[in-house]
């Protein structure tokens, strides 16, 4: 099955479901990009399993989660600026 | 020109910075989706022209912005969770 680059953006309050996010999104070989922002090829099958992981960590509590698949095309037109100091991880 | 949907993504310590960025964002129409990610229709030439616009005000300071155009196609993929209680904006 076809791999997409895709990437996945969230927005939780609370630490500990927000460190479980980013964890699965590890486990699924995703790399993070922004301190909120995981991007990494997935087949559609892994895709939707980790945003059925995703939702169920999230389970009630406030936030969002976006999974978004984006085509080889749309990939090679992505503009990024990035200075020094990255984010930090939720753990070192 | 055609438009793309464009995903606005940043990572930006400095508040004054912060609220810079997505008062741009707002002013090119796009729509806050979660605190720090904005998403809109944006033809080439607008989203090179954000983009210097973001990378201007962004200047020295630390932070990483990403504009990722997405596809009709993709777009219909995303995937999406939403719980209650949405960030707050920079400014009520």
């Amino acid at each position: 099955m076809d791999e997409l680059r895709t990437l996945v953006i969230y927005d939780i309050e609370d630490d500990k479901v927000r460190l479980r996010i980013s964890e699965s999104c590890l486990d699924y070989g995703l790399v993070r990009i922004q301190y909120s922002a995981f991007l990494g090829a997935l087949n559609r099958n892994k895709r939707e399993e980790l945003f059925l992981r995703l939702c169920a960590l999230l389970d009630d509590n406030p936030g969002k989660i976006l999974l978004q698949p984006i085509c080889d095309k749309d990939v090679k037109e992505v503009l990024v600026k990035e200075n020094e100091k990255p984010s930090e991880p939720d753990v070192l």
